[in-house]
This record gives C-alpha cells, sequence and structure tokens, in this order.
C-alpha cells in the first residue's frame, strides 16, 4: 500500500497518473497549497523539502518526480512504463524527465514562484514576463526532436508521458499558444482519454471541489 | 568507446568522474565556454540544448547529468556504483541526484545565469544576492539528513558522491561558509583523495592551462 501526497495542478500529477497505470494499491493524499499545507509541521516530518509529489512506501518516503516514475516502472514491470532491460533506452527515458524536471519545470516555476530566488517585485515582474518565451523555447525543443510520437519515446507509452502531459497542461496559463506546437497538443489529447488518466483526473477534481 | 562533452568547472565534473571510477574506455572532450562553444552549429547537433555534459555512446548520445550517472552505473555493475538490485535504494539515490540538478544547481545557476529567466540587470543583482542564502538552505537539508556518511547513501560509494562532490565544489564561489557544514566538508576531503578523482581533476586543470 502505498501513499502519494499532492496537490492539484502541481507536478504530482505525473506519479498519480504513474501509479494508476501501473495498477498499484495506493491512496492519494491531497495537500491544500492555499492553507499551506506542505509547510506544516507535520507534512515536514514526511518531506523536509515541504514539496510534493511525496510517495510512502513499506520501505521509506521517495520524494522527486523523476526518481519517483521511475520507481514505479521498476516495481510494476508488468504495466511496462519503462524500457527496463534496455540501459540505454532507460536512459532516455531518464534524461527527458530530468529534462522536464530541471529545466521546463524550473521555467515555469519563475511565474509564479520568483521567491524562491529573489526578493524584489520589479525582479517578479521581470521573471513572469520572460516565462512565456522561455517556456516556449523548452517545447520547441521538445515538439521538435524529443517527442517522438505517438507517446514520446515512440510506440511504447512510457513514465515520460504523464509527466510531459502534466506540465504541457500548465502551457495555457504560460502564455504559450498550443496552435504552434501541434504534437504536443496531440500527445496531450491522446492522453487525457485514456482511461488512467480520466479516473485520476476525476479523482483530483473531486477532492479539490 | 564513450566520448564526454565537458567544460572545466561545470557539473559536467560529476560524469567524468563516475566514468573514470567506473573503469570506462573514454574520451573527454572538452568545451571552452568562453569561446561560447557549447552553443556552436557543431555542439548543437550532437547536443540541441547547447549545455553540458553529453555522453556519446555506440547507441546515441545521452544528456542530463542524472540519467547518465545511472547509465553509467547500469553499464558497468562490476563498479557498484548504485545499488542496482533494490529498486527503493536505486530511487532514492536517484532522488538526491534530482534534487542537487532541479534545487540545488538551479539556486547555484542564478547567480552566474540570471539571463536564463530574467532580462533587467536589477534582477540579476536581486538574484545574485540571494544565491548565498538559498543555496546555504539547499545544503543545510543535505548536511542535517540526506547525506548519511561517510558517503552519500552510507557505507557503499555511488553516483551521488561524485555529483555532490561537484556542486560542494561552488560553494565557496557561492559565499556559502564550509566550516557552517563539516559533514559536506569531510566528504569533499575524502573525495579529492579519491585515486579517480585526483586523476580526473588533473586531467581537467591541464587541459584548462
Amino acid at each position: 500500500m502505498y501513499k502519494l501526497y499532492y496537490a492539484p495542478g502541481t507536478c504530482a500529477l505525473a506519479s498519480h497518473i504513474a501509479l494508476e497505470e501501473a495498477g498499484a494499491d495506493y491512496k492519494a493524499e491531497r495537500l491544500d497549497f492555499r492553507a499551506n499545507q506542505q509547510q506544516s509541521p507535520e507534512y515536514l516530518k514526511v518531506n523536509p523539502k515541504g514539496r510534493v509529489p511525496s510517495l510512502v512506501t513499506d520501505y521509506g518516503t521517495l520524494t522527486e518526480t523523476p526518481a519517483i516514475l521511475a520507481y514505479i516502472a521498476q516495481t510494476f514491470p508488468k504495466a511496462k512504463l519503462a524500457p527496463l532491460d534496455d540501459a540505454f533506452a532507460f536512459a532516455q527515458v531518464q534524461a527527458f524527465n530530468s529534462y522536464l524536471c530541471s529545466t521546463v519545470h524550473v521555467a515555469h516555476a519563475h511565474k509564479g514562484r520568483g521567491y524562491r530566488w529573489a526578493t524584489e517585485e520589479s525582479s517578479f515582474a521581470d521573471m513572469k514576463r520572460m516565462v512565456p518565451k522561455t517556456v516556449a523555447a523548452c517545447f520547441d525543443l521538445i515538439e521538435k526532436g524529443m517527442l517522438k510520437g505517438p507517446w514520446v519515446m515512440g510506440e511504447q507509452y512510457t513514465i515520460c508521458d504523464p509527466y510531459l502531459y502534466t506540465i504541457a497542461s500548465w502551457l495555457e496559463g504560460d502564455s504559450v499558444d498550443l496552435k504552434t506546437l501541434p504534437r504536443v497538443a496531440d500527445h496531450m489529447k491522446r492522453m487525457s482519454e485514456r482511461p488512467a488518466v480520466k479516473r485520476v483526473m476525476a479523482e483530483q477534481q473531486a477532492k479539490a471541489a
């Protein structure tokens, strides 16, 4: 039995979808970011970084989306969520997820979380202005090369797909026009039609209501 | 035969050390960042992101430090650079490396690469002022919990160690006092005494001269 801590609209969606795709026995525990619950003393015991996702397992707690996703793929091999028998192909999966985590998500975060890296209102406004450009540049690389199609890694659906879907769902809010990214838009549509994705979205939206 | 593209003083040092520890047959290819060689048309064919490291293998090119490090560990199992037979322990290794990549390295990058996320000189100065604080906060978590000792994951040396060593080598330049981080300082000293690390540092420094 796993427990996933998440908040709606965050990157924890990727791990949530992966658990559902894997057929894992898990409970999704919603944190209220408006009440700053991720910084509560109780939650800081789960994850001292005060972020989501956190995945509580029988062996301990895991953090960081790329690590959680690879763990789910390795723990549920029958779900075939990563090329586990091919070190190079697995590394490509990891490289894609690491790019989303350390570059694309970070570019996006400068819209609303500039206080992580600066203190002045003028800096926050400056960062915010640049987000459409930086996020678009990241997605241009994804559109033109990284996304092989129909899934990120080609014919096989992997842990890259829920992660891309999660971050692509922020594009509209980041003022990046999806019409300029037809392959990403197609991927989003294909993702939204998967039964596991529908179940997770229903659960996250029901709890948020 | 592998080829690693690197530049001195960058996070590519972690992959360089891991290749050396693994006993891999590789060539280290230095890029001149002062001449902006990472943005040259030739290099952009290797890595369209225009960053280091890139690891050229017989199967294709890999990017992103956490992915390259895990690939080296999986490809050279005899070097025992990761707990490959324990999915949870492997995920902990990955979570640590993902944290270095997406949070610690990103915090550091706001000192000299603010232009990635903003356009105004005042924003760059603001970001720069905050770096000692944000990097110190990251390293406080590492010092107090993540670094198990003597190595990051405890008794076993892993791919977390060259990566921590690499990013910790930036602390002085980030105005974080190593005296406040005795366990990190101890780890740095232990790393610097490893023959593989000495060989890599000698090679990077010789080529840079």
